[in-house]
């Protein structure tokens, strides 16, 4: 998908390849077939591009669009849905109630599992870890929960429907790092046990098109570039 | 603005008198002229339709909207925004590139200004308190110079325009708060020497129509409330 071009417009993502916040970033512009530019960002070098586009957090993603920035991720899949509203299908659905119900849970997951993610790799205690990876499953188990009544309930293979929507590609853009936690720390933050819809919903997620190719596969790829921030 | 009706629509608010939270769900309701009916919730005993409407957080503000629930607030003033869309003035801008930029500096507020704010009020240590309103003046610092960049020099009174906008209920709805802070720790969050730009908003702000009578004024009130929940 990579190439600049797309009715003459200019998108570039500013991204590290194996964040999820940048993956669903790229999974989003897939899915509505936008042609982009990728630059691998080095964060131990953080270049000028990145440093003047997202003066506030100096973070990954950033999207460039004809020259003007937006960072933050679940900012950037809103603002890809809104500017290219005729382009490809919609991430987020157009009643306003399912929007707040999508609002709600790409909060809930980057709240409560994004938060988890953070600790298992960062904290400097073992206990720290396991107790981030427990609220983690506690999480999952609630949204199994609410993807029951919300989507398979209604015969829907995704939160969005039919298709990939916001709150998939929130939650989605985590599952490469779930085998990556697995080998960290021992533990299955999905589980085909305790969460069966998810983990059929994980395998759908990951066969679609717009994912292929997105997450990270090589776990231990994954660890050995976690390592130089751990050091 | 309290009593159902309005078009046959039933809208109720489960809050409590205090909560920037919730107050900036009421502030966005007058903005719109939405009549709604306001509930106070016991949050040392919350109530039953309080826990079946956001089993989740168990958290105000809710809004019912006839019947259906919405939690979070943010979650709420969009949806508010998208499903009386053609009532009253749009809290958020047409254009996608402010609406990405109204959407950032709104999870700038409640993320750097909203946890110092948590953690003023309930830390245990008058060190964790004093930390916690450094990096609340920080961030105001810096919203000060986004706020001069996109309005002041555009001639605009508010980040919304010239109406109030979601970033402006965001934080307009931590005003009441900073005089109970100072009272508190002797730290003024908001301050003309070193935020000129946004104390002059603040006045503004709360001389809003939609705004008088939502925002807490009685500093010994709120300390008094506070108090039940710290013993």
């Amino acid at each position: 998908m990579a190439g600049g071009g797309g009715e003459g417009e200019k998108v570039k993502l500013l991204g590290v390849w194996d964040s999820p916040f940048v993956n669903r970033v790229q999974i989003v512009l897939n899915l509505k077939g936008i042609c982009y530019e990728y630059v691998e960002e080095d964060l131990h070098n953080k270049g000028e591009l990145l440093l003047t586009s997202n003066p506030v957090h100096k973070k990954v993603p950033v999207l460039l669009h004809n020259g003007k920035a937006i960072p933050e991720s679940q900012v950037i899949v809103q603002y890809i849905d809104e500017a290219w509203s005729g382009t490809g299908p919609s991430v987020l659905p157009a009643d306003p109630l399912q929007r707040a119900t999508a609002r709600f849970w790409a909060a809930f997951v980057d709240d409560k599992i994004g938060s988890s993610w953070f600790t298992i790799l960062f904290a400097r205690k073992t206990e720290e870890k396991m107790e981030a990876a427990a609220r983690a499953i506690s999480a999952m188990e609630t949204f199994e929960g609410a993807f029951r009544d919300c989507s398979v309930a209604a015969g829907k293979p995704f939160f969005g429907g039919d298709g990939i929507g916001f709150v998939d590609v929130v939650l989605g853009s985590y599952l490469g790092w779930f085998l990556v936690i697995e080998t960290m720390i021992g533990v299955k933050l999905m589980d085909a046990a305790r969460t069966p819809e998810l983990a059929a919903w994980a395998e759908r997620f990951k066969m679609a098109d717009a994912v292929k190719g997105v997450l990270p596969e090589d776990v231990d790829k994954v660890l050995e570039f976690l390592q130089t921030f751990l050091d």
